[in-house]
């Protein structure tokens, strides 16, 4: 992982903020988008009825597609038939038996919400609130805020892999907001303001089909978008409240474009408090879309509310 | 708790069976209602677009609501501004810096759905499973194939404390079938076949409001459902393919009727293989009906997808 | 727990400190003192070779006796004959089949020792590092030197529960350095420079046997020693390197001396360099050395080496 | 791992037990024969007072030498100076501050010792218990008695390493029956009846001084004792009550004598109830040994009393 010297601080200088739109308080940023009449657009665009859950298996033997550093997960049985068999548990009572278990996991190694807190610079995060906050558990901007409200909307698929005529994007690759726009016009739909966008690159279908070696070796750089003054500029106007990708960031690694690690979590997650949405199996629900051509669908997720948690598990809902 | 000698299995001897209904590899159970129809008859019922999300907070400093005997959950920070601020850790680049955190957790200690083969007896698990694939993990009927199809379909509230004029039922009350349809009646509403129930008594917010001494002291006897053959005839023949409250196990702890302890947990969850969806919050979706009278919804919900768990934690979506 | 306003940086402005003693960068304490010489000391006073290892049990499904706060500990299988028999898993070979397993503890929650790191007041911690360097994970004064260097001495034990003619002391109940003195005295032994003193209150006995309630019921106050500048004077003259009891916190909760909680912890620990050997089972060794008379032995500790620890789980081993 | 067809229950038919040798019941096997002479013995060994301490460091960020498919250990802190700094808490009373911490381990990811039931054949254990009796947790031949004992005699180094003129042994290499007394010989020392050995292999250094790749490349093999007739008679002669080494599971991996894995964990553990303390640190003492010429000392190791462990970290100590 390559980087230069200049600060995201610099880079983003000019780039637009959220912070203030929705008071001095406020902790839920851009999903403040997702009222009431973005949920019945939702609503509207939901056809067949077909589901799709887009969450990633937890704690599988062969291992979890994790960010590089953090735990892989533990799910151990507290009690189960063994247990009764052998005596060392009497069942509850008329003959009725358990089984129970404990997970020990980072909060953000499988799919996931971050909280607008998760990252940030120059010691504040999302809404100018202090960065001090963070320590020992997110006091502002937590995932509670995005958990408690839900995030709820009209989705829609760009799968960027397939208008490129590939299985997945190439390690390092770059999306850019013509990408973005070139593939919802080839997929005949078109990006609405507070649409929840859903952005396949393919590039977690190599953890899991090709293993964790192909996934990680060299140096990790995942493709995905990347910092462009117009590409914030987009999301901003267009009022994104939320995507999801299926990349453990949302972004490139290491922007080809700033030189720097992950300038989005700074321009998008911490200046206009747009959530991300990370890890998501794409696969299943990007075969049925371009079965269908309906690329639009509802969109209800809620992360499990862990208090002061920097993110949070889920597993979205996804209906066509 | 007191139990008599009666089995469970004696007592459901004569009860119905969900067994080889949907195959004899079948995992999912009554979730399988839940088709294309169902979902679209949960989104019809959607009329203003307002969202509840049904999830306890996780691992707050208080403590969360368990199950006796089950653990209370760690969670803890890996790093946070303080680990930038004394120069252990480096920005990612360019000033960039974040928190992230792990949490270690009874899976079912908190809002979850269980697994069809979380409970048994007589060595077998929904649809004849022998309870050995209990060991070491849940080989069958683990979450997984409710986590993957997710639980999406019309959802009903039936607030039975509301409907008894109390502010929640008391340690150990039985709700009857007839209580159920009286609830509906007074609520001007029909349950239909293959209605998600939501059914509030109103005792999580002992926990919450009076503390846990308030909600463990003397014998842990649950308010709620339990087994008669009348109810458990009914949920067979109206194909409830899930139902959840605001208890930790749904069902009266010690059953007034049979004596022993959780019985629908066999009739219900083992032999019909319906989906039990447990802890809930049920306050503010109550509170909200009982404001404007509407008491169906669409309910989403999808628990995470933990590898061969006995259950997964979920935060349910409820849209009116 | 009751404390007024003074600080414990005043009540300490005139006790003596080690800082510097062993240099600048020292880590090591007072254990420094235990040097070749002692452990020949500790050596010489083996008489017939009984053994006495001083740990509690760990996860005990009863619970252990944590300090109000901190995380019961989970044991949990991570496979057993269970696995192996109902096919999940192959033997190693030649059919040799294993047993294993995971814990997930505080590191304080059972017999340990602190880290001299692990308590501090006006921002410095043993020797002056800054407690800057306690931000995630112990940079400084860890319990990794003493973990290294190991604790072995003479240890004596000074039985002041039997002396003062008690099954155990009663709740806050005070040990002075009187009592220290006539308790050796009444066992006829003497209490030399550089011993390691284990001095019994009988308090964790308290838990063992009548349990929980009895143990933390109304506000948590141990017995114990207290800050005097006598007893501080006198740990400092003695060249104490270390002293272990049977109760959490190796002195009294609240002192009964300075309405201050654990001043022990500042005068001792942080200015001295003392080690504290806490939560010891002393009941089996008290009543060997009742019979025999013989209260001095080699006291052979090793904490675990947790890196960056704030302390270690040990199991002591004392030899007669 | 390649293995032949041979059971080890037919390999070891002829191997000596020590089944009953202490009783119907007894969990303790060949520790028993550390008695207070042995303890003694191991007194009079120690010349100089120079104390070593075997552990290896727990939780490093660059990661622990874990058997292959065993988690790496997670530390947390749950409180340092940051959480006071950004008012989080408040000091404990009179401003003094602390910090704490957690940690979740495989029980023996580190210098452990096993439990006589951690590893068996034919569905029996140490003793002749039924290998049930491990599920969900050691009911028999746990790690307690052994932590209860402690393991205290006189130890001896034997230097294969070193005598075989090399930095470490290679991968797979073996060490025979001959070559213990060939290096005791050259060592000028005797090998004694009940003598606890710790063998040196160098192998454990290739994973502190070379990484993680060198030590896991390829197929896991550790240098080490192996499966002979003549070694286990040896062992069973000498009444050797422990040994521990600087491997991972102190015999080679894959026996080339046997063809199958780990045959001395059921020749030695299983039948004969002897100690295998595992993970140890050895560098240092052996540098020692090699200069002084002197190779025994007093051993005195008590891993943590985990209940029903199946083995439990320990931090041994050697007093030369």
């Amino acid at each position: 992982m390559s980087a230069n010297n200049i600060s995201i601080s610099q880079i983003l200088k000019e780039a637009p903020k959220n912070w203030g739109r929705w008071g001095a308080e406020d902790e839920l940023g851009a999903v403040n988008y997702l009222d009431q009449i973005q949920v019945l657009r939702g609503i509207a665009s939901v056809q067949s009825g077909r589901v799709f859950t887009l969450g990633c298996p937890i704690a599988r033997k062969e291992g979890d597609p994790v960010w590089p550093g953090r735990s892989q997960p533990g799910h151990h049985m507290t009690q189960d038939h063994g247990t009764y068999c052998c005596g060392k548990l009497q069942p509850l009572g008329a003959g009725l038996e358990y089984a129970d278990d404990v997970i020990y996991m980072a909060v953000q190694g499988s799919t996931q919400f971050d909280a607008l807190g998760h990252v940030w610079y120059d010691d504040q995060v999302y809404n100018g609130f202090d960065a001090n906050t963070t320590i020992d558990g997110m006091e502002k901007c937590s995932i509670m805020p995005i958990a408690e409200h839900g995030v709820v909307g009209r989705g829609i698929l760009l799968d960027v892999a397939r208008f490129k005529g590939k299985k997945n994007l190439d390690k390092g690759e770059e999306i850019t907001l013509e990408d973005l726009l070139a593939t919802a016009k080839a997929q005949g739909v078109t990006i609405e303001k507070r649409d929840i966008l859903l952005i396949r690159t393919g590039w977690l279908s190599v953890f899991y089909n090709q293993g964790s070696s192909a996934f990680y070796e060299g140096d990790f750089n995942e493709p995905g978008l990347t910092y462009t003054p117009e590409l914030v500029q987009w999301f901003y106007d267009m009022e994104i409240p939320a995507f999801g990708t299926d990349t453990i960031a949302n972004e490139q690694t290491v922007s080809c474009r700033t030189g720097t690690a992950l300038p989005l979590h700074g321009a998008l997650l911490r200046n206009l408090g747009v959530s991300f949405n990370e890890i998501n199996w794409l696969e299943d629900l990007a075969e049925d879309c371009a079965n269908d051509n309906q690329y639009t669908f509802l969109y209800a997720a809620a992360p499990l509310k862990i208090v002061q948690g920097t993110g949070a598990p889920v597993n979205p809902v996804v209906i066509k």
